[in-house]
């Protein structure tokens, strides 16, 4: 990750999340791949989200194939796919996401227990986000739950899972998902996991605030935060001759951003 | 699904997993298409889980969609897919399971709220079973998390998660995931939940009791539990010439002891 990110001095990661009804291209990978050329240089992560590709059908996941091809191979792949099952079953999921999709990350759902996500856990060349504070506006309904229990007086469930997630971290390959949304639970789960990977969905058209998700999000060397973006940087555009120059504008706006941020924190990339 | 069960006088369902390591047949649809036709008399429910198909990549997914073509229309198919994500990639999953693959129902994870499973929810046609304590040892982990809060002293996390799914259900098409393995678990959320259509995993491989499962699992007229077994029935034997003949025994045999415990308990199929 970190190769990719000083490399594009850049925190920026573009989730690939095509929808047919938005895209400036009719076809999947030839708009994918269009998005990439003009952002490669730009982000140190990609992130395409398998509800869109699987939506499509088998001819979505050739096109999520082709789109893999696409990316070069230096910028980290993340599959946010969100599973979570027993074993056997997370075990085929960890095999189609890291051997079969390639994927470098995949994003996990910690609701059945680490015994579930221990396919995914023991594989140290690969990164884990376990999903800890979503960015959507019911997160909070389980989320937020107030534990009780000795140590955990009222404490709300994401703190927990959060602590659960860096007990589980014996490879460093753990990281967790936390929405920009919310920017004090950012801040906080900074804190409790000071050196864990954040990945920070939510900003652009889920409208969390940019500044505040880096300055709470990145670690003491301003690093370690991955910012996601998605419909704001594929749907700038919905011209078919420009969308490509359309998103590379914002990807460029949204990353100088962030780096801004980090230049006023005293954490700029090195020279 | 009361219509396949009454047909088959069956609360069975096939978990439909197939792992190239111990299928008597290499190819995933020929291996499927022959249990299907050695059981379909025997079940009221086929239940792919999606990992098995995803792990072997785009082939695997052209397997299932052959698969799903081969499970007679009256009999209800269960996408075992554990999905769960914000809006609107929520919304392509269920455009996914629903729509492209064609699923009666399919399983959610309610970590990330309702909000994240509405897209399931809003179709009353289609059922959606939340997973709420679930088969797997690690289950524990997160889902006895005790809360507190007025009302929830002391009580799991997965029995609110059991009474926010009865809540969001306003089209009856909502029902609750509970391995065989706890069957305590499995008694009281049938006291909460009454009426509400359990699936029940974990028996057979993972070594939950079928009879307490189904006598703790039935409404009070010995229906609405879903009972499945996967790998019992798929690997019964591994001879190619036999194999099928061997599923159709053992899920005879489950079958057999699930309606011997519903005539005990005084609840057995009509005449």
């Amino acid at each position: 990750m970190l190769v990719a990110a000083q490399r594009s001095r850049s925190l920026l990661c573009v989730g690939l999340d095509p929808d047919p009804a938005q895209m400036a291209l009719p076809d999947v990978a030839e708009f994918n791949r269009a998005i990439i050329e003009a952002t490669s240089d730009l982000v140190c992560a990609y992130k395409p989200n398998l509800a869109f590709y699987e939506a499509l059908g088998v001819p979505g996941l050739l096109a999520l194939e082709k789109t893999l091809q696409h990316i070069p191979s230096h910028i980290v792949t993340i599959g946010d796919a969100k599973r979570g099952d027993v074993q056997p079953s997370s075990r085929f999921y960890a095999r189609a996401m890291f051997d079969r999709w390639g994927f470098d990350a995949v994003t996990v759902i910690p609701y059945l227990g680490s015994d579930s996500l221990e396919p995914f856990l023991e594989r140290p060349e690969k990164g884990v986000f376990v999903l800890c504070r979503t960015s959507n506006p019911g997160a909070r309904e389980f989320q937020d739950l107030e534990l009780t229990g000795l140590e955990w007086e009222r404490r709300p469930l994401f703190e927990f899972v959060a602590l659960r997630a860096a007990a589980w971290d014996t490879h460093g390959n753990v990281g967790l998902v936390v929405g920009a949304t919310y920017p004090e639970e950012i801040k906080h789960l900074r804190e409790l996991c000071p050196d864990m990977p954040l990945l920070i969905p939510g900003v652009g058209a889920q409208g969390g605030a940019l500044e505040t998700a880096v300055r709470y999000g990145v670690d003491r060397n301003g690093r370690r935060a991955i910012i996601n973006a998605s419909r704001s940087v594929l749907y700038a555009s919905r011209d078919r001759a420009s969308f490509a120059e359309a998103a590379r504008r914002e990807a460029l706006r949204v990353r100088d951003l962030i780096n801004e941020t980090l230049q006023r924190e005293g954490k700029p990339w090195p020279r």
